[in-house]
Order: C-alpha cells, then structure tokens, then sequence
C-alpha cells in the first residue's frame, strides 16, 4: 500500500471544509451584492405608477414568495394586461420613471466590451450616452422584471413536468436494467477486478444507481433554478451599481457571478462527497460497486442538462430570432423595445436558456468529470487496497479548485480596481491566466499530498506504474491546454482581431459572402483547439494511459469552475462567452474522453479496433450523430422563429397604435409560441441523445457502441467549435460595424447601412448555432458517454441482440 | 489452386475487347452527335459579322488549331477588343442574330427540370418562350464560343503548368522515398508475404511506381482536357437541336454524356490493363512488387484531380458568385447578360470547374478504386496462387460495367423516346436502376465465372476463406447502396419534395432563416446515407474481412461509371447531378475505407486501437481535416468573388453606357481575377492534403497515420454529404421561387421580392459548398488513402520519427 503525506482522515476533512468555504464565499459574496439596496430605483419607478402590485420587492425573498403561485404557463396571458397598463402610462418612447431593474449584466458588459477597443475615456463617454438612452427603451416599470421571472419560473415549472416524467421513466430503466445483469439475484458475487472478494450483488448497484441518478437529475434541476434567481436578483444590483462607475459595475457582476460559480461548485462537490459517504455505509469495502452506483450522479446531472439546454435554447433564440427580424430589420426599432410584442419571450428566453440552462450544464458538466475520473480511480490500486486519500484524488483537486477560484477571485474584487471600460476584458483574461498558474500549483501540491509516490494503475489486464509527478503532468497538460483553447478562441471570435474584421469586411458585398467568410472562420478556428486537446490526450495517455483520463476529466472539471465564473460574468461579454465556451467544448472532449475510457474498462473490451466491422459502423455512425441533433435543435430553432416572426408581423399589422407605442402588443401569444415550441421541440433530439446508447448497445453491443461514442466524440467536438465560433463571429462583426469606431469599422456602418443589414442576418444565423446547437453539443457527447458507462454491465451481459441472433 | 470457369487467355481478351468496345461506342455516340451540323446556326451569326475571325468552324478539329496559339491567360485580354467590337454591334438588348452556340446542357436542362413539376404541355410552353428570351441575352456571336474556350484552355494549360511541376517534385519523392525502404539496394529481397520467395528490390518498385504515378497523372490531365473539348462540342449541338423539341436535345445531351463518360472510363481500364501487361514483362512472377508500383497509378489520377476540382472549384465559384451577386442582385440584370463584365469569367469557369475538373476527378476516383482492389486481390490467396482471372476480378468487373452501361444507354437513347419535359427525370432515374439492376446480374455472372468458388483471404495473418457468392454480395450491397443514397440526395435536394419546399417556405422570413433551415436541411440529409454507407460496410466485413474491402471498392468503380452519365449528363440539371454527388461521396468512403485497408495490409498493422493514444490523437486530428480544407476553400472563394463584385462594381461605375449596353466592360480583368486566385488559392489546400499522410507518416508513423485515415474519412464524408446537399437545396428552393408553378410557390415569388432575394442569397452561399468544397472533400479522403498506400513501406520502415527519438 502506497503511502501518502495526506492521512485519511485529513481527506475525510478537507473536502467538505473545502465546500463548506465554497458556500460560506458564494453567501458572502451575495451579501455583498445584497448591500446594493434598490429602493433608490424603486423610488423612481413608483412615478410610473402600478408598482408593487404583484408584490414583487426588493429582496430575493419576497421576489421568490412572489412567484410560488403562479405555475403555469397560462398564467402569462393573465399578467399580459398589467404590462401593457404600466406601458401605456408611458405617452412617449422616453419613460416618465423608471429602475434599473433587470438589466442582465451579460447585455451590460457585452455593451462595455464592445466599446472598450476604442480609448477608455471616450467609450466611458460613449457608454454614459448610449447606456442611457438604451436603458430608457426598456424596463420602464418594475412589472417588468416581476412579470419576465413570473414566466421564466413557469416556463420551467412546465419544463419539469415534462423532464420529471422522463426522469422517473429513465430511472425505472436504469434499475430494472442493471438489476437484470444477474438477474435481479440478492446474492453477493464475485467482483470484477478482482475475482477472489466477494462484491455486493448487482441488484444493489442498480438500486443505488437509481438512487444517484435521482440524486443529480435534483441537484442538476435545482442549480438551473438557483441559478436563474440568482442572476435575477443580481442583474438588478449590477445594473443600478452601473450608475456609479465601471468600477462599481464591474465588481457587483463579478461578485454575482463568483455567487452562482462558488455555490454550484460546491454544492455538487458536498452532495457528492455526502452520497459518496453514505453509499459507503452500505457498500463498505466493495469500492468497484460503491463507485460505479455513484456514476448514475452523472448521467442524472447531465440528462437534466441536456434538456435544460435544449429546451433553454430553443426557447430563446426563437424569440430572438423572431424579435430581431420583425423588430430590428423591419420595423426599425431598437433591441428590447416594448413594442415589439416578442420582447417577453426574449427577455424570458435569455433567463431559462443562457442562465438556468447554463446552471444545469455547469453541474452536469461537473458531476460527470468527478464521476469519470472517481470510477476509474476504483479500479486503479487505490481502489484495490482501498486507499482512501488517493481514491479521492479527483475530489481533493476540487477541493483545492475552490479555494485557488476563491483566492483568485479577490484579484478582481479586492487587490485591483477597473477604472475604464477596456481594462475589463484584460482584468478577467488575467483571472484566467492567474487561476490557471495558482491551480498548477495547487494540483502539484495535491499530487504530492494525497498519492503516493508510485502507483499502479490497470490497462486492460496489464499493470503500469505511475509516479505521482506524471499524473500531475497529465493534470496540468489538461489545465493548460484549455487556456490555449479559450484564447484561441478568443482570438477568432472578438473583434478586436483580424478574423472577426475579414468577416464585418466581407458584409460589404452582402449577406452571402458573410455568411461565407463566417463559416470559413468557424471551421479554421477548429485547427488548434483539435491540436491542444490532441497534445493534452496525448501526453496523459503516455504517462498514464487510457483509462486514465481521469486525470485529464480531473482538469476538465477544473476548468469548468473557472468557466463557471467566466459564464456566469458571462457578464463580460461575448468574447469571454467565447472563451467559456471554449474550455466547455474542450473539456466535454476530455471528459468524454475520461467516460469512454471508463466505459471500455467497465464493459471489459481489451481493443476498439477500428479495422473490425463491428466498430466501424459505429465510428461513422457516431461522426454523423452530432449532424442529426444539429439539424433537429436548428429546424426547431427556425420553425419557431418563423412562427414568432409571423405572430409579430401580424400583431404590427392588426394592432393599430402599436408603433407609435399607443397600444399594447400581445405579449402573451409570443410567450406561447416559444413555450410550445421548446417543450415540444426539445423530445426528438432529447431522445436522440437518451436512446442512441440504448439501442445500439442492447442490439450491436458494446463494440459497436465504443465506435459510435469515438465517432461521436472526434466529429462533435468540430461541429461544436466551428458552430460556436461562427456564431460568436458574426455576432461581433455585427457589433463591430455598430460600435464603429475604427476607421474600417466606420466605412462598413452606420447601423442601417447595408454592409449592416448583412451584419444582422449572419449574426441570426448564428444564434441557433452558437447558442442551441452548439452548446448541446457538448452535452450530446458527455452525457451518450455517460449514460454508456452506467449501463455497461448490462450491455456487457445482454447487450449485442442483433450479432447474437445472426 | 482454384478453379474459374473464364480461362486465364479469355481474361487476356476480355478486358481489353470491353475497353474497345466502349471506346468504340463513344465515336458512334460522337458521330452521331456530330450529324447535328451547325451550319445552320452559323448562317445566323453571319449576321452579327466578325464570324469566323479566330477561325473557329463548326468541328471540333478546327476548334482545336484555334486554340493552340493561345497559350497565356494574358492572350484573354488581347481578345477583349473583339468581342466588345461584336458586343457594341448590337444597339439593343435583342441580338442581331445569334447562334444556338455554348450554351451549356447543363442549364438548358436544368431549366427544363425546373418546369417539370408543372404538367408537361404548359411547362413545354413556357420552356419555349422563356428560352427563346433567355437565350437572346446570351451568346450573341460565335466569338463568345470561340473566345470562352481560348480562355478555358489558356488557364489549364497555366494551371497545368503549376501542377506539373508539383508532379516532377513528387515524382522524385516517391522514387527517393520507396527506393529508401532498403536502401536503394538493387538485391532480390524476400517477399512480404511470402518470406520464401524472392522478389523484386524495392528500388525497382519505386521506379515502377513513379512511372505509375506519371501515367495516372497524365492521364488524368488528358481526361479532363478532353471532357472540356467535348463537352463545347456536343453543348453547341444539343442547343441546336433544342430547336426541334425536347426528346432530340434529350437524346443529343445524353449521348454527348455517353460520349465522355465511355471515353474516360475505357480509357483508364485501357491504360492500367496495358501498364500492368507492360509491369509484368518486368515484375514476371512477382505480383506483389507489381501492384504495389500500380498504386501509383491511382495516386497521379487523384492528386491531378484535386487540383483540377479546387482550382477550378475556386475559379467558377469566385467568378460565378462576383458575377451574380453584382449582376443579379444589385444591377437587376440577368444571368449571363454580356453587359456583366464577369460574364466571360464565369463561363469560363463553368468549363474548367464544373467539366474540366469533373473529367480529372471521374477519371481519379476510377484509378484509385481500381488499383485499392487490385493491390488487396495481390495478396489474397490469387496473388499469392497467380491466378490471373481472379486476381483481375476488379478490372473484369469493370469491363463487363462499360457492356452493362452501352445496353442502359440504349434504354434512354433507342428504346423509349422522351416527348415531354417532365419525362427526362424519370428517364434518367430509371437509367440508374436499369444499369444497377443489370449490373447485378453482371456482377453475378463474373463472380461465377472469374472466381474460385472458394478461396482465401489473408486477413492481419489469420486466413478467412470466402466463397465466390459472398463476394458478389460485397459488391451488390455496394452498388444499391449508391443507389439509396443517390434517391435520399435527390429526396433532399430536388423541390419536387418537401424538405426544398421547406426551405423555399423559410424566404418568406428573410435570407437568416433561409440560411438556417438550408444548413438544417443538410445536416440531416446526412443520416440515410450514413446508414447505407454503415450497412454495406458491415456486410463487406463480416463476408469477405476489411481488408478485402477490394470488393466494395469495385463496387465505387461501377456507381462511378454511373455516375460519369449522370454527371455528364449534368445535363439533368441540379436534381440528377445531386444523385451524381450523393454517388460520389458514397463511393469516395468506400474507395477510400478500401484503400485504408489495403494501407494497413502494407504497412503490417495488425490492429488500430482507438484506445491506444497514438491511434486516438490521430483520429480526432484527421476529423478536423476537411473542416481546416474547407475552410481554405471556402475563404479562397469568398476572397475572389469579394475582388470580383468590387471590380464589377467599379466598372458599372466608372464605365458610362455599361448598363445600357452601348459600353463595352473590361471582361479580361474578371477572367485575370479568377485566374490568379485559383492558381494562387488551389496551392495550400492541395498542400494540405499531399503533405499530411507524408508528414504524420514521416513523424508520427503508421498507427497515426491509421487513425488520421480514419478520422478524415468518418468526419469527411458528413461534411461533404452536408455542404453538397444544403448546397443543392439553396439553389433549388430559388429555382423553385422563380418557376412559381404550384401556388405556395407564387406566393413567394416572383423574381425581385424579398423571398426570392433570401433565396438568392442561399444559392450563393450554397455555391462554394457544394461546388467547391463538398467534392473536393471526396478527393481530400480518398487521396490521403492512396497517398498513405503507396508511401506505407516507406513509412513501416523509416517513419515515426518523433516516437523513435523520445
């Protein structure tokens, strides 16, 4: 038995100190955000009359009091007319009164951003006069707010409806279906890896796996709903700080973010750590069954995830989508403005989809890292002789994650100040340069403490030995290569840089070369990333070998808390959105990787040989999988916008006054059509995603099925990039004309310009592309190798029908 | 030894008789073609004056002297004066007089299929007043003709120039790197696969196969230069006879198809049956050494090919979308109008691109099949026997196809007599299952006769005996295969059904929808034939073992001869030229999964395991190929065509009288734009494809370059599948818009309103994707395939360098 500088029981204790920290950091830092009081703004809105009447104060409390009986979607209509009451106060576009409520900080800052590639006293300027008039277009009443979280929360309300009966369906499966490996037998049985001690019976894995699927699918669901009220509750403070200075702005969506990152991080650590202590209970010294019951965390928090995505996504691009081409493109009138009877939708849309959407894949995403690399830890020799400190390796390199996040973190709150606009985007590349080099360190710390200096790791029967610096290599190789990733990324979708111009340039001919020029930048933009995580695979795999990634999913999960406070300060923009995504596609690349090779050891495959039929197929069946979601999410996408486009066209036409802003649009319709449309559209590519693994491993077997998770993996990851970043692309093309302060950027605007015009239409096409498929994307090829991975026994054992009767 | 019914001397005779017999039958479908005289149609373009100058007649004899002193792409712009002379001598629109001359089947037809959804008699009517309209905005004197051709052959003959020396410079790479394998020694060495026998030193094999890859080369230069001479022939005569109603212009666009499809596909069996004969005078008893110098044939077909299809993709597509995007959209004129200053650039490019690179690319993909199930035949039990029927299986298969295909031909030609336009269609898919059905029973009658019953096939060492039936139904499975998918591509692609409907539908919301809906539309149009594609490789595997995938490689080679009428007769407009596409890809990931095998079976690969690191890196590297391919394609044609709407633009401006027709524009800085950046943009695309097997050979060695293969391929094929398809859909859903035969389609248009606009800007987006570079992805796939054949003793023994030093 190896030795480690760390004991058991201080393992025993520094991981829930660590999360107790996380969540102690995430409250007091919502406190922070807290002190911001909004009665200042409320005074104000009281002038535009109607305030309070739906109860909606100052405090998360009673705002959440506020929505508890309103739980369907219906509802909406009902609210419709006290909106359009608070509207019609308004005689002009100019409001009488009006707070500071709601303005999400990702528009805010995205708006700074923007700005920020020009001089910082002139954008502060800029910013002052345009942020004024902007915000005068919209929120002018509290209803606003009150009524945009009232749909948002039944929209989701519904959604889980919906989710919960798959959820309960999925978990019946799981239990009959792993139940059924020695069928339904209560006797203990010889385990796996090593066939001399006796193992649990697998009908105990099934219940616990059950029971940790539930477990995540909870957790999942209610991160997403956390999630959003948190950034609700917070945007309003952001937004009213914004009134002080870039600084105070900065600072309050910081925190906003670090209370949502801090408080998903850790609570899915502790609720792991605490099941991981309480299956224990039952499972003692069986660590091979204790481990692979608590895979069923991950597939549970990622499945959610898909259908929060999804659903999330198609939600709100259609109703943006709608919004902007009636409103924008036709009609002429600003983002946002209440006369566009799409702008509930929008703003409903922009709260499930990009926060509670986002919350669900942020705990997904972390739930499955944890679970990849757990599962494989327990068939290494710290499974095997039971050696507690390293068996929790990956939980300590979280633990450790949180504190690093918090230290670096205080970087931008507490040891600098932002006093201009462009000092933004360098102050958070820094925290991500700076988490990166302190997690280095902390993960070097954590080799050395918590494994011992040489272990055995198992490859398929044959033993390799690893020393504890190469695991830390494979760690590290991970961490960095997603900071390459990110800039990258960075590089060809801000406009701050060649590519994102080449593509605003190419608006000068039309739409059609943009969309060229787009999709060519999309697809070059892939080159490097597929390098850096090619490297990074290749030098974990070196040192550890495959069934190892679990030191690489370790780093993906470690990116994913920094992601999650990049996300989260989503806040700044599109160009770290970018970056975000950015580490979100490379790490679903390494946990993926991490799954599978869990997989393979679970369902006992020696080889995945590409030259044996059996694989092939499923090799290029699993490369044009991420093609058929994408047509399914962008069709929903597009189908939906095209009805919301003709329910906004026809309300401009039948409605009388409503351009003018005499009369109130039908709110409630649009809402309708995006609710219908998500919850319908999001069951196909849903099941797609749910069934694939099934089907194929229960009819072609495991073989195959290690061929469609390899295909799926290698051609999602590219569709994911060049999606994201040619959506992001254009979107900042766009921006770039609008915001118009280069010379080049002069010549291709003003808005309304034809070179414009273009600019809009490509950064259309891109939403569905970078906000639906794109991220789902990542999620289709985690959670297919997930779900894999907790059904394997059973394929290994049933699976494989169709070769089996011919 | 086993036994065949077909002698070994009745092979002898039977391959080259086929290939005689076919070329025979292309100077009777020539000589029949040529009965149409134009001196009809010359006595009219008397009128216009000038005629004759460049002395070019009526056959395509004194076509050729015309073009033999015009040598430069420079000499283009000598020859504006001439045709702006004949240009300016019309006052008006209306043309003086006018020849029926070049005006390309491809349009002519597709215009027809374009009215084929309406009943026969008033599609018959609108046919004939339109095209009496359209033509007389175009080919106004016989220079046009004469002056499009010395620009089309000026360029490939600069191209030609460029590539040839790429091909001295890997000629001498292939000799120095294959004559390395041992040490340039000129000793005997033991056979691989016998290491009993003695076989030719390997500095012999790397001369042969130089001497191969020449042969391929210029052969493959030779087919495309040819298809471009009779395609300008036979298109003068089909228009003529356009005249006298649809079923003559149906049967001289057909045979002008057949013409060209025999030639080509006689001509390479010819060849490669005479360079093995010429091969074995030398190579005597051994065969391995023999068909390993024959893959060099394959290898100087496709890598002429992929210059042909980038270059020219590069140049018609710049051209095509300058002219139009100028033209159509924004000045209002139409298609073709010699006002447009791009007009000759764009005709130009429809000769070099769409019919010069297709010839090279047919005549590629036929090499590179045939030599994949040649060198696997070499080291099955024929090879290792010298059973010379059944070692040339393949080439008798391929004979018996030209017989098969002269009969179907009859079927369209003699048999039956189109009368109306919407009986060309179904004329045209019933050619492709006559020629399946007849080729199935033709590929029954050769296993029986060419084959053993049953014989062996060494599989990775391990031996696998087959029976004769099993190999037939390898092949079969391949060639229905291609049929499905070729009906799923014109399922998706023609706008007699749905999914184009849909798409048109999605204009009426503006181009970001359109854009939306035509990716969609592609991304899905994937799955169907990934299945076919899956099910007939599985089949192939588990009867006859990868490495025998020689069967569904001859299987490519007969959906290609196919596929040569129906690309020739591209004729059948967009709908028959998807079903060539979808044919094209299919074939490409079978041809190139064959030539995979055959790589691994010389580079002595026992197994590629996806979990072994060097094997994964490189196929989640070789996935994000034709992503990094298309990419650069892509941009080089939207760069081009970028410098080509501004200097039409600039022209409109600046020359007065343009647009009304009383100017001349300044045509030969159009064609000179098209042709730098085609000859400038087709050297790193081609560079990326020619450099990646040598460099991931050379460094990382076999096991990567296995895994690159199989990235590229698996990924490869959904992105080509995707671009053609969405391609193919923009552009139909506009045709569908302009026709306006059915009442959905009416109401969206006509021509000028805004869903016909998004429409337009679909289509042009659709160009490079599917012009440009979906087919050049068949080729990235096959052609690292074939390269990494022919380099793989080299890379066996010298290569992996990177692994080898740490």
């Amino acid at each position: 038995m190896g030795v480690t500088v760390l004991p058991d029981l201080g393992t025993e204790i520094l991981i829930p100190v660590c999360a107790i920290i996380g969540i102690g950091f995430s409250i007091f830092q919502w406190m922070l955000v807290s002190k911001v009081k909004l009665t200042s703004g409320s005074a104000a809105s009281n002038n535009s009359g109607g305030s309070g009447k739906n109860g909606h104060g100052d405090y998360l409390i009673e705002e959440e009091e506020g929505i508890n009986d309103h739980n369907t979607v219906l509802k909406c209509a009902e609210i419709q007319n006290a909106i359009s009451e608070a509207a019609s106060g308004r005689s002009t576009l100019m409001p009488t009164g009006w707070e500071w409520y709601f303005l999400p900080p990702i528009v805010f800052l995205e708006f700074f951003l923007d700005l920020q590639i020009t001089d910082g006293s002139r954008a502060l300027l800029l910013t002052s006069c345009f942020l004024g008039e902007w915000l005068a277009m919209k929120y002018t009443s509290s209803f606003w707010r009150g009524h945009i979280l009232d749909c948002a929360t039944s929209f989701l309300y519904t959604e889980y409806q919906y989710v919960g009966i798959f959820m309960v369906a999925f978990a019946i499966l799981i239990f009959v279906f792993l139940g059924s490996v020695k069928g339904f037998s209560t006797k203990s049985q010889p385990c796996t890896y090593e066939p001399l001690k006796f193992c649990k019976p697998a009908l105990a894995t099934a219940a616990f796996s059950t029971i940790a699927f539930v477990l995540g699918a909870v957790t999942s669901v209610i991160s997403g709903f956390l999630g959003m009220k948190i950034a609700t509750y917070a945007n309003a403070r952001t937004t009213l700080e914004a009134r002080k200075g870039v600084g105070k702005a900065f600072i309050t969506a910081f925190r906003s973010g670090a209370v949502m990152g801090f408080l998903l991080a850790a609570n899915g650590l502790l609720v792991l750590y605490i099941a991981i202590n309480l299956f224990k209970l039952y499972y003692g010294d069986d660590w091979e069954g204790l481990f692979e019951a608590i895979t069923g965390y991950g597939l549970g928090g990622s499945s959610m995830a898909l259908f929060g995505r999804v659903g999330g996504g198609i939600y709100t691009k259609a109703a943006d989508v709608g919004a902007d081409l009636v409103g924008k493109v036709e009609m002429n009138i600003p983002e946002d403005d209440p006369r566009n009877p799409a702008v509930i939708a929008d703003n409903v849309g922009d709260n499930v989809g990009d926060i509670a959407g986002m919350g669900s894949d942020l705990f997904g995403s972390y739930a499955e890292s944890s679970c990849a690399a757990l599962v494989v830890a327990s068939i290494s020799s710290f499974g095997i002789n039971h050696e507690f400190t390293p068996m929790l390796y990956p939980l300590i390199v979280s633990s450790v994650g949180i504190i690093v996040c918090l230290l670096t973190t205080l970087f931008a709150t507490d040891f600098f100040e932002i006093k201009a606009v462009n000092e933004i985007e360098p102050a958070l590349k820094n925290q991500l340069i700076i988490s990166t080099v302190l997690m280095t360190i902390g993960i070097a710390i954590v080799s050395w403490v918590a494994l011992p200096s040489s272990f055995t790791i198992f490859n398929f029967g044959t033993q390799k030995v690893v020393k504890n610096w190469q695991l830390f290599l494979c760690v590290a190789v991970g961490l960095w290569a997603g900071l390459i990733i990110g800039f990258v990324t960075e590089y060809y979708t801000s406009n701050a840089y060649s590519p994102v111009q080449d593509v605003a340039d190419s608006c000068r001919t039309g739409a059609a070369t943009n969309v060229i020029f787009g999709l060519a930048l999309g697809y070059k933009s892939v080159i490097i990333p597929i390098f850096a995580i090619a490297v990074s695979i290749f030098v974990s795999f070196s040192f550890a070998a495959i069934d190892n990634a679990g030191g690489i999913a370790e780093m993906a999960g470690m990116s994913h808390r920094i992601r999650e406070r990049t996300d989260a300060l989503d806040a700044a923009g599109n160009t770290t959105a970018a970056i975000g995504k950015g580490f979100a596609i490379g790490s679903a690349a390494l946990v993926s990787l991490a799954l599978f090779g869990a997989f393979v050891s679970r369902a006992s495959i020696s080889n995945v040989d590409v030259l044996t039929p059996k694989v092939f197929i499923g090799l290029i069946v699993g490369a044009m999988l991420p093609y058929w979601f994408s047509a399914m999410t962008m069709k929903s996408v597009g189908s939906a916008a095209l009805k919301m486009v003709e329910e906004v066209r026809r309300q401009f036409k039948t409605i009388p006054g409503l351009l003018e802003g005499t009369a109130k649009p039908d709110y409630a319709t649009c809402v309708k059509i995006s609710t219908d449309a998500s919850i319908k559209e999001m069951i196909p590519p849903g099941a797609l995603v749910m069934l694939t693994p099934l089907i194929v491993g229960i009819f072609f077997g495991v073989e195959t099925l290690s061929g469609v998770l390899a295909g799926a993996l290698v051609s999602g990851v590219q569709v994911a990039i060049s999606a994201s970043n040619t959506g992001g692309a254009w979107d900042n093309a766009k921006k770039y004309i609008e915001a118009g302060v280069s010379e080049h950027a002069m010549s291709l605007g003003p808005k309304g310009s034809d070179p414009h015009k273009a600019a809009v239409i490509g950064d259309t096409i891109g939403d569905p592309l970078k906000d639906t498929s794109g991220p789902s994307l990542n999620i289709l090829i985690k959670l297919m190798a997930v779900e894999s991975l907790v059904f394997a026994p059973f394929f290994a054992t049933h699976g494989g029908l169709l070769f089996k009767i011919f």
